[in-house]
């Protein structure tokens, strides 16, 4: 790359799916003059020294902070807190600080009180992951023609906004804007309630008397397998996410089990035609998926211009 | 092929995803003296014979079923009954009639009193699938490496079980053979109850007030969308699964209701460990899945010896 990096001093905590997947797509587009990394553990630290996709790896989160321009959390959630409070007094006068969490009205309510003037806290999230985690899993394309909601409180200098929209624009993303109240609801529809509800159905399925285990791994082609793939998805991070979003996954969840009841009495009734046109009328959202090209887990490569550093689908 | 075919004359009633699957198998890997093949509807048969799988089109489930050694029924599993009543005059003695049903104790209910003494019935049910249907979405590669279970009545002769079972392992399926009872428990949890979970939530998504289609379409990354390729599955196939294995998917179903109430109130108490504790547990399952090959939907390619006709994953 020829042109000047977006941002002199980026600094990444958290090195995992979502941590690796932007340190190696960052990299592969020249956009940080230097990337600084750091993770919990010494043993994820060690491996990202030797994966050699960051300039430098430092044994804390204040060491990381120092000096970056963009700094972003890519850790669970419900840490985000503690690590603004850890981080705070070692921001850079300008600098912008990220997040990537799942959730955001909770991320922005533990992490804004800490942060001092004069930094520009810009909230974030990608839409886009996969099941698998740590330092390993990550892989620049992940965020290619994937949403980016980006959630600004009020007041936030839009050239703060503009400048981390950049970044995100240049790894692939779409961004979008959004409050994160209303970035809670859209989430929770779109992708926490899908998760509990997966979560709920394959622990269901472990612990019936009359199917074994064994026979439903064998016959889960016919659906189940689906389930089972989000419901791999990493514990952590989704226990935090259903602590912290609780209230709006809750309003979901209810439309989900009156609908659920409907259904429930139609077949219980044989009324045939109930069921048809509920299931002709779903039909019409996966066409709409489609057709705004949101419908394949495959990482979309030809857009970015580098190699793939790894294909992970 | 050089070896004789398995059969002389096979007679594929419904020419969808899986009887189109099956004839482009079964011509790939030379099972069938001759192909016989009908549809419904005179659009389906004529594109059918534009396709060039099958030996002879014809007009009419009798005339198909004439003289075959091995009758196929790939049609909803509410019309097996009438079908099989249609075409029971027309069978040759000895020859063995199956179907592909999703459910398996209401076709046998069905079918079984139409069928002539001399016929050996056995059911089938590939469970190998895709959201996709009609006479162009079949591939030979669907059953590779996916399960086939087999259903014959009791005192079925075990030849006539045995000759199925060759066809089916010759077009790349693994055989298992079980009640029709048992069947449709374990297909109520790792199919019928998954889709009816997928079909509610994608009509719960639709129908919110707070947050639009187009926002659910775009943000559909993050889990919806594997909900969504379900439930666009084919209304009438599923219609008829939920009428006629009601009992089966109540019970599943039954079970499910009460685990999710357990995961809900642990996120209403704030109960951390309890979901973490729970996610944890639903990892091994999938692990399960992974170790036995059924996590991809990919056609698993380079089994069969012939190329492939067409790929649709
Ligand atoms: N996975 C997805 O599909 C997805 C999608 C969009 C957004 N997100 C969000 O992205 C965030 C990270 O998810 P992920 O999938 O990348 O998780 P992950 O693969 O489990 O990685 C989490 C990283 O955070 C580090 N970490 C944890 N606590 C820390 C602390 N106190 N200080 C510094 N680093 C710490 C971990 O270090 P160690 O390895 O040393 O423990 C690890 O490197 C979450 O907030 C999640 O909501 C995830
Ligand atoms: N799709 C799956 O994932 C899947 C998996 C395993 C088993 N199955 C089972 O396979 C069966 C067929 O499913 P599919 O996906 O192949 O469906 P499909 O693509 O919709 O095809 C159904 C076929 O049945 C024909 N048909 C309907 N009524 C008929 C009648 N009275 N006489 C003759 N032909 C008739 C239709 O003809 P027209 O085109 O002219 O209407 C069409 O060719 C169902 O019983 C289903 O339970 C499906």
């Amino acid at each position: 790359m020829t042109a000047a990096p977006l941002f002199q001093r980026v600094a990444l905590i958290g090195f995992g799916l979502i941590g690796g997947s932007i340190a190696r797509a960052a990299r592969a587009q020249g956009l940080a003059g230097e990337i600084v990394a750091t993770a919990h553990s010494a043993k994820t630290r060690a491996r990202v020294a030797e994966l050699g996709i960051a300039d430098r790896v430092v044994e804390t989160n204040a060491e990381a902070a120092d000096g970056a321009d963009l700094v972003i959390l890519s850790i669970p959630v419900g840490v985000c807190g503690a690590v603004a409070q850890e981080i705070a007094s070692h921001l850079k006068p300008g600098a912008i600080i990220s997040d990537v969490g799942s959730v955001k009205g909770a991320v922005v309510r533990d992490m804004a009180p800490h942060l001092p003037a004069g930094v520009h806290f810009v909230p974030a999230h990608p839409v886009a992951g996969t099941e698998h985690s740590g330092p390993d899993s990550g892989f620049a394309e992940l965020f290619i023609n994937r949403w980016c909601i980006l959630t600004p409180p009020e007041g936030t200098d839009p050239a703060a906004v503009d400048r981390l929209r950049a970044f995100w624009t240049a790894i692939g993303a779409r961004v979008e804007t959004m409050t994160p109240e209303h970035h809670d609801l859209v989430l929770a529809i779109t992708s926490h309630l899908p998760h509990l509800i997966a979560y709920t159905i394959v622990g269901t399925a472990e612990e019936l008397g009359d199917v074994t285990s064994s026979e439903v791994m064998k016959f889960s082609a016919g659906g189940f397998r689906d389930f089972t793939r989000i419901a791999a998805s990493d514990p952590t991070m989704w226990r935090d996410v259903f602590l912290t979003n609780k209230d709006a996954v809750l309003e979901m969840l209810g439309t989900f089990n009156e609908d659920l009841s409907k259904l429930t009495r139609a077949m219980r009734r044989g009324d045939g035609e109930a069921l048809f046109e509920h299931f002709t009328r779903t039909r019409a959202i996966r066409r709409g998926i489609v057709e705004i090209g949101q419908n394949s887990a495959a990482p979309d490569f030809g857009r970015l211009q580098t190699s793939a550093t790894k294909k992970n689908s």
